[in-house]
């Protein structure tokens, strides 16, 4: 039996990962920094918590926590804790992080249009649905 | 613009590598190492070196050096030096590690079959495709 799919989805995830962490050196910063800053950003209009990372990115709490706290030690974003529940932080990017998200985000933007390109824009669909029908199933 | 294919690749990947620890941890092992050992034990008849698992796993020298160790030093796999250049070194699977090999397959045949009915059979090859072509182009 030939199986391709663990491995395929593994080494995409690393070709997408080090794309990012290529661009995301230039910027004196990582890929799991860039992206947290791009989904900051993106919902500015909302409060984001760290569990709003957590489900975005499908990462432990562990995971979250040591990330977002070397990001405000980096002054990237602050954590604020909210007046009805001090244990629920309110996550904002810094003024040095705003300066930062228009690079971040034309980067994000190039490259899903690459990939796009490259899996065929007629694909799209299928391969989208392919990805999160996988997630659904294999997650608890 | 709705981009999603970055972060659809990277959740599919925790999600195939948390299952893929859930089941290794039954065995006192990682997914990384049940990974190893399962390509170690479907390439025996030819000779297998670290630069062949950093190939296939797509992953840097220093990774696999590291990963590689560890499994030598938990008497899962040997480096042994070969002859005629002593920097490679053959790698195959101890005793104790031949023992889970058919476990480890079940488990990663099975997984195999529940990704391919998840995504749909017949969108098996557009979905693999699309991943071939990303790795392809995100590459260097």
């Amino acid at each position: 039996m030939n199986r391709k799919f663990g491995t395929l989805i593994k080494k995409a995830n690393n070709s997408v990962t080090r794309n990012a962490d290529k661009f995301a050196q230039t910027l004196g910063l990582t890929s799991v920094q860039i992206s947290i800053i791009d989904y900051i950003a993106h919902n500015e209009d909302k409060d984001v918590f760290q569990r709003d990372i957590e489900k975005e990115f499908n990462i432990r709490r562990a995971t979250a926590t040591s990330s977002l706290k070397l990001m405000e030690d980096r002054n990237l974003i602050t954590r604020t804790p909210v007046k009805k529940d001090a244990r629920l932080k309110q996550l904002k990017l810094t003024p040095k992080a705003n300066n930062l998200s228009k690079q971040i985000d034309d980067y994000f933007n190039e490259t899903e249009k690459i990939i796009i390109e490259a899996i065929g824009p007629e694909n799209k669909l299928t391969v989208s649905n392919g990805l999160s029908k996988i997630i659904n199933q294999l997650s608890d």
